[in-house]
């Protein structure tokens, strides 16, 4: 899947770069981060991804002539053409000069932290915004729901959303934040070629309808797939396709191949779970496992097990796929720190609004994570790279500044690792890869507390300003308002 | 956006493929319908949308050696390879040969009616279920939020989701279905390019915070874009921000140029326009307009307009481009007859399930839609197209057959439209355009009653099986129930 990633944007990422071209602005420097406010799922974490494809993105990222044609042919709404000859010039030879750096993907990340920061002329950092905001908000999102399955399953989870995803690509690559968030296997052929992640599946209620009768259409399939023999037993009636399963286990048994399972999509899965177990047991096909799915999420897992079913698998489609209860993350990419040309220091941005919650921060910004000796998480501190924390290391939080936490002496991580430097990605083969981000994803998860795993109103983590920065938003918010 | 589609499909499909083929079954003729069985957003319709990127999958489809390669590579689960060379070098070879029907994009249509009709050899058939699936269910599930969103504004609506959409895809095709339910633009420069949707936007945040102020960084957008110039006001202080666009919007006047408008995107959005409104026709600008934009959806843009905000365009970005509070639409693809090569007759096929809702059809469908005189739609009839409608033209309620209504003696036209045949897309141009689906959903939706528009508990509008499918559905369940 090709996307054309520079064309994968708003218009106003255009008009402003032929603006800040025209108004000579387009060579300040300026720094953006990308973060989001709110917990997804009011959960107590997420999990960071899209960070490959945002190296994708850089790698692809450049101007065909079929693009400026495009853009000369659009006319303003007021007359004339929207776009200049000579900025279109300027684009077709436009070579994105951006540094970029993100935490790793698969990482536990947090509300009101970076995840990303670009730095680079105005224009460029603007002309890669709606894309990079597009993959890292969907991919974490996505990445975050499958770690909550994942976590309430506490088996293989099979990802098979893709007939309800959004759109083609948001079929694959939410195939692909999936995985990363701890799902064993997609059923997504196109994300296990492009990813090389793991891909599954075997037969469909319509393979049952095509054949005369059950029993012959389960032998149909017990024949052609003698090593991934999973029979669906609901098209008609579970018990009796039970049975006709339980025959064709013994056949094969007696052939020696093996049933490996048994899959139920519909009705009280819990009841037919058990009733499933019980019936192979009886029939002595105590190896053949009881897949589920219909409709499943964290929650629906979860009420499942605790009910007792013993279950060896589990397909998660529509509500994994497009995080059906909260489908957007609502990440955000805002400026803060901007510096002319030729100049060393940066000066501060940001942007009021009416909701504490809203205010950015200033800064070239990083975070550092604090563990506790046990190797829990112990808080994350957002700082500025070039004033760093002061001995005392304490963290403000965004929110609320009477809470406020102590970390010295604690060992700590700095989480954003290079991903483009003036425009040329520089991450390892590692770091693209969604296997590799499963397993710190896996670690990571083991690194919070079980409060912060619960599903409802799970512990909150502490996130905070080193106290420096913390001060010095304080004094521009007051400067900016007039107080000071 | 070049999309694999032959790759774009659940795993299943290609084992059950591979089963069909050894079986012998893979000739098999089958005949399947994609429909939906719940409104939308509790609403009174849907507009239908995906034909043409359906269309642009027939096109497109076609196994490479890559395919075949990477297919070779998969390990069965229980050992060995998943797939036999045999088999994949038939992959390789592989021409689609369905014949596909499909209702006109932009129609309206409502539940357990079929949208897309595919019949031709089973395997071909299940082997474009999934992307078909992917593609009709989110294009529909856009656009009639779209349409939602459009009737509640009376205005024009700027998409602008891309930033939270789900993935590249989501994005483009959630841009192009957002206009094919009436939006008059997108801020999707890629849909732009790809569909010849009309594109739009100005400015964001970012550019009044790179300047030293807010009026410099106005004054730099007027003398850019004269001629298409909307200035965003809430980035520091609404009022002030107002203030400082008459400032230049009286500059502008001078210059014979236009503000055409500012933008609020923050705060309480319907007292802050009308704020805006008293401030610019008391400096005279009564030619500028208002555009709002901020988490927006048809319950918010309703509620604005009902304080009496005078609103003269809207931007609506994430709730409609991911269908924030129904993010899939849900829509099956289920085989309703088979028939044996050489045969002339189909047999009719059916899912039985627990709830009478997920019951199928059998037969090869279609649906004739009756007109009232006075143009307003009177009744959907799902017929099969063999047997034909009996001259009573009675359609029963699929969930409740005391629910009938005679429809004889109206006009009527039958939908499904050929796209397909033999594997080659057949549709016109005209059937392919984003811009020619709004114009027919428009027109559609004005057909409808007010009553079945209305966003709460709209009118609920006839669909019904042709009253003879309804009593052969109905023998046909009790003689696979055993009770006939």
């Amino acid at each position: 899947m090709k996307i054309d990633y520079e064309m994968l944007t708003d218009l106003y990422q255009l008009t402003m770069a032929q603006g800040y071209w025209e108004s000579g602005q387009g060579e300040m420097q300026a720094c953006f981060h990308m973060y989001f406010r709110d917990y997804p799922f009011k959960g107590g974490f997420a999990v960071a991804s899209g960070m490959a494809q945002l190296a994708d993105l850089v790698d692809a990222f450049s101007f065909t002539d079929d693009d400026a044609s495009y853009l000369a042919s659009l006319d303003a709404p007021g007359g004339g053409k929207l776009f200049k000859p000579e900025f279109l010039e300027r684009l077709r030879t436009f070579k994105l000069d951006v540094d970029i750096d993100a935490v790793a993907e698969g990482t536990v990340v947090f509300p009101h932290e970076p995840l990303v920061r670009v730095t680079g002329p105005i224009m460029d950092c603007q002309l890669i915004e709606t894309a990079l905001l597009n993959c890292v908000n969907f991919e974490t999102l996505v990445a975050t729901k499958a770690a909550r399955v994942c976590l309430a399953a506490e088996a293989p989870v099979a990802e098979f959303g893709l007939r309800r995803a959004q759109g083609p690509a948001g079929g694959v690559w939410a195939s692909r934040a999936a995985v990363v968030g701890g799902c064993a296997s997609t059923s997504n052929v196109l994300a296990g070629q492009m990813f090389g992640v793991p891909v599954s599946g075997t037969h469909a209620h319509s393979w049952v309808m095509s054949f005369s009768d059950e029993l012959t259409a389960f032998r149909a399939y017990a024949a052609a797939f003698p090593n991934n023999c999973v029979l669906l037993v609901d098209t008609y009636d579970v018990e009796q396709g039970l049975r006709n399963a339980i025959t064709v286990g013994l056949e094969m048994r007696e052939r020696g191949d093996r049933l490996s399972g048994v899959r139920i999509d519909s009705g009280d899965l819990s009841w037919l779970a058990k009733m499933a177990r019980s019936m192979l047991d009886e029939a002595g096909l105590d190896d053949c496992g009881i897949v589920l799915s219909n409709d499943l999420d964290e929650y629906a897992i979860q009420s499942i097990r605790d009910e007792g079913a013993q279950v060896t698998s589990w397909g998660v489609g529509t509500k994994l796929a497009c995080a059906y209860d909260q489908p957007t993350l609502g990440g955000v990419y805002k400026l803060s720190a901007t510096r002319a040309p030729g100049e060393d220091a940066w000066c501060d941005r940001l942007k009021i609004s009416e909701s504490v919650a809203k205010l950015t921060t200033p800064g070239v910004l990083d975070v550092r994570r604090y563990f506790h000796d046990d190797g829990r998480l112990a808080g994350d501190m957002v700082f500025d790279i070039h004033a760093g924390a002061d001995e005392r290391e304490i963290i403000v939080d965004p929110l609320d500044d009477l809470r406020q936490k102590r970390l010295a002496g604690k060992r700590f991580e700095t989480l954003l690792k290079p991903l483009a430097r003036a425009g040329a990605t520089v991450l390892d083969v590692d770091l693209r890869d969604a296997l590799a981000a499963r397993n710190r994803a896996r670690a990571g998860l083991a690194t919070l507390d079980e409060s912060q795993k619960r599903m409802l109103n799970p512990h909150t983590y502490p996130v905070g300003l080193e106290y420096g920065l913390f001060e010095r938003r304080r004094d521009l918010v007051a400067r900016l308002r007039g107080i000071a």
